[in-house]
């Protein structure tokens, strides 16, 4: 009878744990982080009504149990030393007469404890921005997930779900890193489980399943495997500032104060002068840091450190989980900066080579500048965050430099003067520079379809000073404008099994296209081995009639970039330039192979740039 | 016979020193100053090749006697400590059998020792910019003066002199102090005795000497007196960067590198960039500040010492002699900064209240930052220059708002984002704020003469942060764009005996120009008793709609200034705004005299601009 009893007991406790599952986030953690404090949120139905105790394990301590306003969550922190060894902690939860037994495991950190690897994406590396929805499908079976709120398929509507995913772009990379590219930036891979515009990925709604639509936790450690195989790196998309509205901490809040919330939906007013502003209005600075994203994405309460925690150990677990290399974080303004700086320096601390750029989509140096480390002394605020998306080099570089005629300040002169103001940044080599990404006009038809304005850029692009992102499309002139922004995200054709067009190959690009794709590639392949390009400095001369000259040079290679923004043809004195040029007698051309002497005079085509390596 | 010998000795003496005088500069000094030193320059024929000695004097050492390349010059350094007494220095000059004595003016200070007087100009002070040679002609019998090389006088044309002077300056003091101005501000003063375009005066051709087609330097001793007498105060225009090619000393130069020389005549870039550029090149360093200004202006060598101290007596000479409250710095970024850094230092010792704005007509505010006292931090140069004249606020503020449409980074979206990077500068209620000046197309051509706009113009002006300057002949509409310039330095009518008409009063002002000038003057005059806006705080919030509002604030009152920049009626709901007008049931607004109730809601005219001074 007794027997029996227990017999009974057992059954019931495990009907208990299998109708109330208990999510442990992060789902996993290490031992040996520079960082010995974890603090774990437990999801369940109830859990916090319980008592909950561990049992002993050597090196680990359960220092603290915090129960939250809502019985669904506990927070647990835990203190993992030295002394640790990896295996299962065991928690005890019990409720009355239930009573039930949770594993929980800790792991030995992958091989080089965050210094052989998160290590960074820098100036020596181009990076390839892609949406996983759209540029191939490498697995159709996962196209559609029975139960998940959008259940779209359909390749004709740029608001629904295409079916690319993580084995698509997998079977990319040779193409890829023929193309020159070393680093791929994915847009956010975590879950969105939203009923609507799930293809961008910005509305988190499980920020520790990959969104099972692209693949599995285990596609996206075999994708990072398979880049850094290849010497290739990985860039993670993350959003701290918010989240999907169907997230589940959304659904069901920890607590009270687990997002902003206001009597009606307020949404933020995007202006990012606020935060610098002498003069702003704590009205205005309100509504920019916690007035809502959009109505489907949440402000999250980074001032809560519940949620604080939450954010800053979801970054390390990625990077330690899949071996990412660079971290780009989004909205980076809207955020709460006091808790950026912590966030950066936490992940920072455990892994001193990665790199971190956010998201400044802004205008002025000054706006970009304040969200970045600086040279600013006596302000308010210090950004500790190394690097932004470099929007200045974009709209008042090298867009102007294609779309407007010269002039004082117009013209290639603004980038010119825009990159003057470089003197801002701790570190301008680290900023991001692009021609466009997702949430932009494609570039190729902001310069309305000109190639050899096109070339020009592709050249700046892969010379200037920063780290140069591509967008996928940018090698075989994808275009379109954002009215809305679904037709910038359009498919890579090809990467999809039956796709008419194949731009993946030769044969099936146009011959412009092919031209385009030559001359990207020829310069990024250059680049690959030029230390001028990937570590050198950067010297500019005042641009005159329309033409602007920089060299990258360092001890042992000088190239001279002369970029003519003339629809005529121009002829240069070389002797103005001797500075650099001194002592070389000719110079090949990267992206056409040609000699040019630098005997004086140097004649230019119109609307033209070379790139040449003197010397050679 | 020895008798007779001495007396024809004397005699030669006496010939000898009226054929070649000796000219001190500066021409006379004090006792008490903070910097107890000062180095006189001697300009004669072969001064050099004799011996120089002084006679004692208490408290005074000749310390070191410079003889300079070319013999026409000698550099004395003298020492004047607190033992000295007023009088004249003696000082013999031995060539050969020749031997003469010359005496230098060591005076007492003005009342006050630096402290009461040279009080700054501020945001308290209303400015007002006027060129003297085309304000009022209040001495006909100083229009030409024989001997100088432009002899013309001709009122028709832009080019040449019209006979404005001081006289007729201190003739409509009353007429401008009724205007609401408090202070003064006089294109260069300084003698240029140059062939033509003289009118502006900044081809300096003698320091210590008054342009005499302006008066002389005791009429300039009683502009300056007759200012302070009412309460006003004075600017100089200063050029320290170059001077006027028919210089004495540039005619005659001390030494070989008293200037910055060139192979081939070699003009500035004016490409402000180089200085903080990360990578400018030395060639383009080089030719921004050695190359001249214009091939009538040579470029001083602020490097060399006896140069430098030239520059800086005079400085300190013009405030000593005349009483000078603000300095005005003319092309500010071709000088050599460091030498700024010293020579407003040097002046700053000696005049603690004095202000300074340098020109820097340089387009965006990280670039006019770097010139100014900032906030910036780990940076290769630190400026000390305390305000600058702003042309961010006109040229990226007031300008965009009234001729751009409202946009995301436009129209008065772009007044507000400027002024949010004030926060780069250490004191932007310095900064000296303007609708034009004399290099500039008057504001209200610039705006196509549509006085609606213009209202708002100079209500901005009179309410914003920093030091409002107005130039002559805003407060009657004068117009013109600068092709060339000549046309926005039109003389102001009624100046002259004979005018035909007379803008100096209501009767001689169309009904159009009475309602400006009568809607400035009601600001102006409101601005002087105004706490909120002469030392008041700023507030600003995000423009919405085309409409931005901001508010002057202090203990004691609140300004709330509300532009509607659009073409049509806009009603705004005051709640948004209850930071500052919490507890206001209504407010006057200044140029109008109408009161508006603050219930709720306030409805704007279609372009237009109120200034309501809350709770009255």
């Amino acid at each position: 009878m007794k027997q029996f009893r227990l017999t009974i007991i057992l059954l019931l406790l495990a009907a208990a744990a299998g109708a109330q599952e208990v999510n442990f986030y992060p789902t996993n953690w290490w031992l040996g982080m520079n960082n010995p404090r974890v603090q774990v949120m437990l999801h369940s139905k109830d859990i916090g009504k319980g008592d909950i105790t561990m049992a002993e394990y050597a090196g680990v301590q359960l220092e603290k149990v915090h129960k939250a306003e809502n019985p669904n969550y506990v927070f647990l922190d835990l203190l993992i030393t030295g002394a640790a060894k990896p295996g299962n902690l065991s928690f005890t939860v019990k409720q009355g007469k239930n009573s039930r037994t949770l594993q929980y495991p800790i792991g030995a950190r992958r091989k080089g404890n965050g210094k052989d690897y998160a290590k960074g994406v820098t100036s020596e590396d181009l990076v390839y921005l892609l949406i996983p929805d759209r540029f191939s499908n490498g697995d159709p079976s996962n196209d559609k997930i029975p139960g998940l709120l959008d259940q779209t398929l359909n390749r004709d509507s740029i608001y629904h779900r295409h079916g690319g995913d993580l084995k698509g772009i997998i079977k990319h990379l040779d193409y890829l890193q023929d193309l020159g590219v070393t680093a791929l930036w994915l847009l956010p891979v975590w879950q969105n489980n939203m009923p609507d515009r799930t293809e961008h990925g910005y509305a988190i709604t499980n920020h520790y399943r990959v969104e099972p639509r692209l693949g599995t936790n285990e596609d996206y450690l075999a994708l990072s495997n398979e880049l850094h195989n290849r010497g290739m790196k990985l860039v993670q998309d993350v959003i701290y500032n918010h989240t999907g509205l169907f997230h589940f901490f959304v659904q069901d809040k920890p607590m009270k104060d687990w997002l902003h919330e206001w009597p009606a939906y307020t949404q933020t007013n995007y202006k990012d002068q606020i935060l610098f502003d002498p003069y702003a209005s704590t009205t205005d600075r309100k509504k920019l840091l916690d007035g809502w994203f959009t109505p489907m994405m949440p402000d999250l309460n980074q001032g809560n450190p519940f949620v604080a925690n939450f954010l800053i150990q979801h970054a390390i677990w990625s990077v330690e989980q899949f071996g990412v290399d660079g971290w780009r974080i989004d909205t980076y303004i809207y955020n709460d900066l006091d808790f950026m700086n912590r966030c950066n320096k936490a992940l920072l601390d455990e892994y001193p080579q990665i790199s971190i750029f956010g998201e400044t989509w802004v205008h002025g140096v000054p706006n970009q500048a304040y969200f970045t480390a600086n040279n600013l002394g006596d302000v308010p605020f210090k950004s500790n965050l190394p690097a932004t998306t470099d929007f200045q080099q974009l709209f008042y570089g090298i867009q102007e430099t294609l779309t407007k005629p010269f002039g004082w300040t117009d013209g290639v002169n603004k980038l010119y003067t825009t990159t003057a103001q470089d003197y801002m940044y701790r570190d301008p080599m680290k900023q991001v520079i692009f021609l466009d990404n997702h949430d932009l006009a494609r570039f190729y038809s902001v310069i309305g379809e000109d190639t050899a304005k096109y070339k020009i850029a592709l050249s700046w692009l892969l010379t200037f000073r920063g780290v140069p992102q591509l967008y996928y499309g940018n090698e075989n002139l994808m275009t379109g404008f954002t009215n809305p922004d679904g037709w910038v995200r359009l498919d890579f054709k090809g990467g999809w099994p039956g796709d008419k067009e194949n731009k993946f190959t030769s044969a099936g690009r146009t011959a412009k296209e092919n031209e385009i794709f030559n001359h990207l590639r020829s310069l990024a392949q250059f680049r690959r081995q030029s230390s001028a390009i990937k570590t050198g400095k950067l010297m500019q001369f005042v641009p005159e009639d329309g033409v602007y000259v920089y060299f990258r040079y360092d001890g042992n290679q000088t190239i001279m970039c002369v970029m003519n923004t003339n629809t005529t043809e121009k002829t240069i004195e070389t002797g103005r330039y001797s500075e650099r040029t001194n002592g070389f007698k000719k110079g090949l051309d990267i992206p056409t192979g040609k000699t040019y002497e630098l005997n004086g005079k140097l004649t230019l085509s119109p609307m033209s740039m070379l790139v040449l390596n003197l010397g050679v």
